[in-house]
């Protein structure tokens, strides 16, 4: 740890406020680096972002990845994350990482055995070993992971839920926010720690939990529980209520959002940070991002394309390969193809991001939009 | 193709010969660049080495990597590969390429339909379909993939083998040599021919097979049917009765071998050139080189290890990653694990094969050869 790492410098600077939307332009400041937002974040679920190594993801452009609580705590487990100091040190990973509280994957989980106002049972989709999670716990594993951003251990209502349900979990993760703050003052270990918002689709309790969880004070609030299977006008009619009582002077972090639309939809209506498997999970399954939509590398139509994946992107995929080639890996299952493909698909959302921050500032944040989504949401000849 | 790649100046410069033993170095001309020798060769069978990049194998060093003509020829097609002007264009390789006949694939086949002295009927392990493999078909394959090094399409016996089998074997191939060499004269297309000398295990089979192909007038000779299942001790004694009758002046690859400790096997008998898969497939099942012999990363000794795979090798792996990560990485089956320890495997080979070549010009390849043997051979603490 140099200098500058001992300092609990975690601060959110908001640079620029659209005129044409909710949008704003900011830097996230912490020990690792500046992030600057809006932000889309890749997901690294097991110490990894699948298939990239560290430099894959500098030349993508990512100035912050994700850890998942869960999967970490399971393997390799707290006891050699410790060894090692930490994630960043074992995965060679330098800039900025969040983790989330393993919450989600907890309550997503078949094998969940019981529920208390304490916290979690349940059992590893490992090996089906017992664990039990609560606030605190959540709370140490991420200490031992080592991430700049930490989140509440919160409880995520499935869709659709009733009022009763969704209520209930709201107010059990207000208690569990308040239990995390607790065990994890501000920058404890250096580390800040970042509020969900709960409430499913009902905006009353949206607006409770955003006035309960602000009321406890995190360096950053965010919006859990939506592109949960609702659809997609449900999830931007809870944002257009809930954002405007949003505080401004806390980043406000969308999690588990989104695709390429997705950006825009939360940009402009004030959101700064962006986190989804999406991009890598799709990539695996040769599915790529382009200007003109999305494509399947495994469709005939490529066989002899000379072209790249996307002739607008720097990327080693798209400086080196064709979309026959890609498509010859992906039919030979070789590995380099679901490399490449992921590469491409990170680079792809952190560019559309530069570039959205980009249009922000220069007042023609509805223009690109336009443009885009003209293209994107276009069906290819 | 720039002008260089239109000069037919293919050629096998003979630098040095070791006193110490009947190792030699030198160096092969071809028109995507200079191949020195002895050397490792990376196989890249479907058209990529399996899990790396073009980049990777050029921060591993690699001067010349092979494709497999059976499995390019099923998939993506001579069709495809014409299209893309060849293998080279297609997977963004620049630098020399060695393609096999296709023949060591057939003949390992269980779907091998029908053997006539034309040639080879047999069924795609892909989809059935019938295919029809002669000598010149081998030859129009490999112009379509435009290797700078294309080999004779041999009938290699499996071991063991009674001697009118090996005799009719080598018989054969002898006469598809010439059907080859009459298909392809010396750098049609600018790709040089290398004859196969097969005989089984029967030494006088192989001088005769020595003989008779090197009449036919080849731009090297390799040595086939070796590897093949037979015990080491006899690979050996083969080796030693044939290679005093290699001409001299061509390069000799000893196809399909090897292992480490083969490289120093081949070349202190004389073999410039090596090639196998089994770096790159033991790596795919985390088995790695290291200076003290080969260890497996799912070792539960390597989970707090902070060691890297091998101190002494600066490939990225190394540089950045510790066992404990790279087991962790297996252990969760993450694809970065598979081409980290490939990206290892085939630098430790090419570092390997450096560090002999430097070893014979010093005059000191005993010493270096009982020094690497000794450690690595070594069952570690």
């Amino acid at each position: 740890m140099n200098k500058q790492m001992n300092e609990k410098n975690f601060r959110f600077e908001l640079k620029y406020k659209s005129e044409e939307c909710w949008g704003r332009v900011g830097e996230i400041h912490t020990r690792r680096g500046i992030i600057p937002t809006p932000i889309f974040m890749p997901v690294g679920t097991a110490g990894t972002v699948k298939t990239l190594s560290p430099e894959d993801l500098h030349t993508a452009g990512a100035s912050i990845i994700l850890g998942n609580t869960y999967h970490l705590y399971l393997r390799p487990g707290t006891d050699v994350l410790d060894h090692f100091g930490g994630l960043h040190n074992m995965m060679a990973w330098n800039k900025p990482m969040l983790t989330d509280s393993g919450g989600f994957q907890v309550f997503s989980l078949k094998k969940l055995n019981k529920i208390t106002d304490d916290g979690v049972e349940f059992s590893s989709h490992l090996d089906g070993s017992r664990h039990w999670l609560t606030p605190e716990e959540s709370m140490r594993i991420q200490r031992s992971i080592g991430s700049e951003i930490m989140m509440v251990f919160d409880e995520c209502c499935p869709y659709p839920a009733d009022y009763t349900t969704a209520k209930a979990a709201m107010d059990r993760s207000v208690a569990w926010a308040k239990r995390c703050r607790a065990d994890h003052p501000e920058m404890r270990n250096g580390q800040a720690l970042f509020g969900i918002v709960q409430g499913s689709m009902y905006l009353p309790l949206r607006l409770e939990s955003i006035e309960r969880t602000g009321e406890i004070g995190f360096e950053g609030l965010a919006v859990g529980g939506l592109s949960v299977g609702e659809p997609k006008h449900l999830m931007i009619e809870v944002l257009d209520g809930m954002m405007p009582h949003m505080p401004e002077h806390l980043p406000r972090y969308l999690m588990g959002v989104g695709t390429p639309e997705d950006l825009f939809t939360g940009v402009e209506r004030g959101i700064d940070m962006f986190d989804c498997v999406h991009p890598t999970r799709i990539a695996r399954h040769a599915t790529v991002f382009t200007t003109n939509g999305r494509i399947s590398l495994l469709n005939a139509r490529w066989q002899c394309s000379d072209e790249p994946i996307d002739r607008n992107c720097q990327c080693y995929a798209c400086k080196n390969f064709s979309r026959g080639y890609m498509r010859h890996l992906f039919k030979a299952k070789e590995i380099l193809g679901l490399r490449m493909a992921s590469l491409h698909n990170v680079t792809f959302m952190i560019n559309l991001m530069n570039n959205i921050r980009l249009s922000l500032i220069e007042k023609r944040f509805e223009q690109f939009k336009n443009e885009f989504l003209t293209r994107y949401l276009a069906k290819e000849g």
